[in-house]
């Protein structure tokens, strides 16, 4: 049995889906970000990063978002959600999550976390002027180079669909004209009517 | 046999080190950042994110250190670098590195690629003057809570030691005080004698 921290509207929803595809038995637990729970005492006990998703496992908690999927890939190999047991195979979707977590949920957090990295309010405003910029050229580059299509990785979902489909989420607000990126739209349309999808999302909000 | 793309000073040298540890065949192929080659078509052709490291193999090329990392681990198992049988270790290990990428180097970032977050050169200005908090507050995270010690995930070297000692060269370049992460210094320091590391320095500088 897990336990994953989880906030709506965030990247854990990405380990959320993956738990579901590998019919995993879970718990959720909501931190409310609206009470900046995820800086009480108590959740920074079990992720001193102050920060979702944590997953608590029977050996221990666990976080990162690409960690997490590949925890769940690898504990759950019948679901068959990475080619685990292939290392190039397997570190060519752990390279694509890498580039999700570390480039373009980063562009991403620049417009609404720029705290993290500028005091003044107007470098905070000028970093969120480039984020449209900066989140397309990430987009630009997994529409054109990196996504093989119908899924991600090519012809077999794996655990950088969930991720990149919860990421993209946001693309709009980030002020990234979708028509630019045809194939990660329909993808998203495409994850949108999975039932684990939706009962995901469905749970994140009724949780 | 790979092929290493890599440039001196930047984070091309953790997979250097374990390329090393792992008894791999490979070759180096020097990018030069000085003449801005990670740019050239040539290298675009490559690796489209214009970035070091990228990793050549007879199944296509890899990037992102996290995911070249684990790759090695899981194709020189004799190595012993990263517990891959182990779901739950082979995470807690993934995790630490998926924090070096997405948190510390991103931080660390910010004073030398401002441009990639703001164009605006007052805001680049103000991105500077952060770094020594956000790079400082990252170790103190790995100093007090993350590194077990004496090696990053405890009594065995992982492929998480030779990622924490490449980007722990910077760290007073950013401003941190190493006083205050003793055990991430002596870490450093550790890692510096052995032998595949001086050899990697080395052969990054006269290749």
């Amino acid at each position: 049995m897990f336990t994953l921290y989880y906030a709506p509207h965030t990247c854990s929803l990405a380990s959320h889906i993956a738990l579901e595809d590998a019919g995993a038995r879970y718990e959720l637990r909501r931190i409310d970000f609206g009470k900046t729970e995820q800086q009480s005492p108590s959740y920074v006990a079990i992720n001193p990063k102050a920060r979702v998703p944590a997953m608590a496992t029977p050996r221990g908690t666990l976080t990162e978002t690409p960690a997490i999927l590949a925890f769940i890939a690898q504990s759950f190999p019948k679901a068959r959600l990475a080619p685990i047991e292939d290392p190039f195979g397997f570190a060519d979707v752990q390279a694509f999550n890498s580039y999700l977590c570390s480039t373009l949920h980063v562009a991403h957090a620049h417009r609404m976390r720029g705290h993290r990295w500028v005091d003044d309010p107007v470098a905070i405003l000028a970093m969120k002027k480039k984020v449209p910029q900066s989140v397309g050229d990430c987009y630009d580059l997994i529409e054109r180079q990196m996504f093989k299509g119908p899924w991600v990785m090519g012809d077999t979902y794996t655990i950088a669909d969930p991720y990149l489909f919860t990421l993209a989420q946001w693309l709009e607000a980030d002020g990234v004209d979708p028509s630019r990126i045809p194939r990660v739209v329909e993808h998203r349309s495409r994850m949108m009517e999975l039932p684990n999808v939706k009962k995901t999302i469905a749970d994140e909000l009724t949780n």
